[in-house]
């Protein structure tokens, strides 16, 4: 199991690779067949096709995360983020968190997005 | 399933239920078989024995919480908040993520806490 060190600085690079505008570092941070239900209750992704056009399309409208106070690890696999999404292309901002699962090789296996409709602000 | 507005009341009264130092309000919103995981990575108690003795136990020693930002819902029936957990008989502070599933009635059925070894502050 990877360390809450290394847990930590893989949400911390998915933050800053969409700083750098960069969707295949955030994308390579995930398994290949790894789950993502972004938000939770729509129907997830899987798989690193699938994965990579995610992202990818995230970034296409200039999307940026700040982080809502320290990144929060676990006893176990997972770790949590609390932050603000900026949508500028379409003056939008989300509250969100992240709850992402690791799987032994600290590559993420599933990512679980917690904001509803009403955590947008237009 | 409850509404995003019926699960942010009810984190709201989690932490309202912390500051009144009132265990049975808090205990009072989880389902009688509900499984708690606090923190994720220890073994999880369920059961209305159970949770109405954690939240005594939690209280016994003074704990409050202070939210983080906004309460985060979701498209489904989770809804999420980050906070500071302050333990003043400890002198102990902790950065925690809570992640909670509902049940069609809105009571929580899980409560998933994310903090490790690494968020406590002394």
């Amino acid at each position: 199991m990877p360390t809450q060190e290394q847990m930590k600085a893989v949400l911390q690079a998915y933050v800053d690779g969409f700083d750098a505008a960069d969707p295949g570092a955030v994308s390579g941070l995930f398994a290949d067949d790894a789950v993502i239900e972004d938000p939770v209750g729509t129907p997830p992704i899987q798989g690193r096709a699938a994965i990579d056009e995610f992202y990818v399309n995230a970034m296409a409208v200039g999307t940026k995360l700040t982080l809502d106070g320290p990144i929060r690890g676990s006893h176990g696999d997972k770790a949590a983020m609390a932050f603000t999404v900026e949508v500028p292309a379409m003056g939008m901002r989300i509250h969100a968190i992240d709850v992402m699962t690791f799987g032994e090789d600290g590559k993420v296996t599933r990512m679980e997005a917690l904001w509803g409709p009403d955590d947008i602000e237009q």
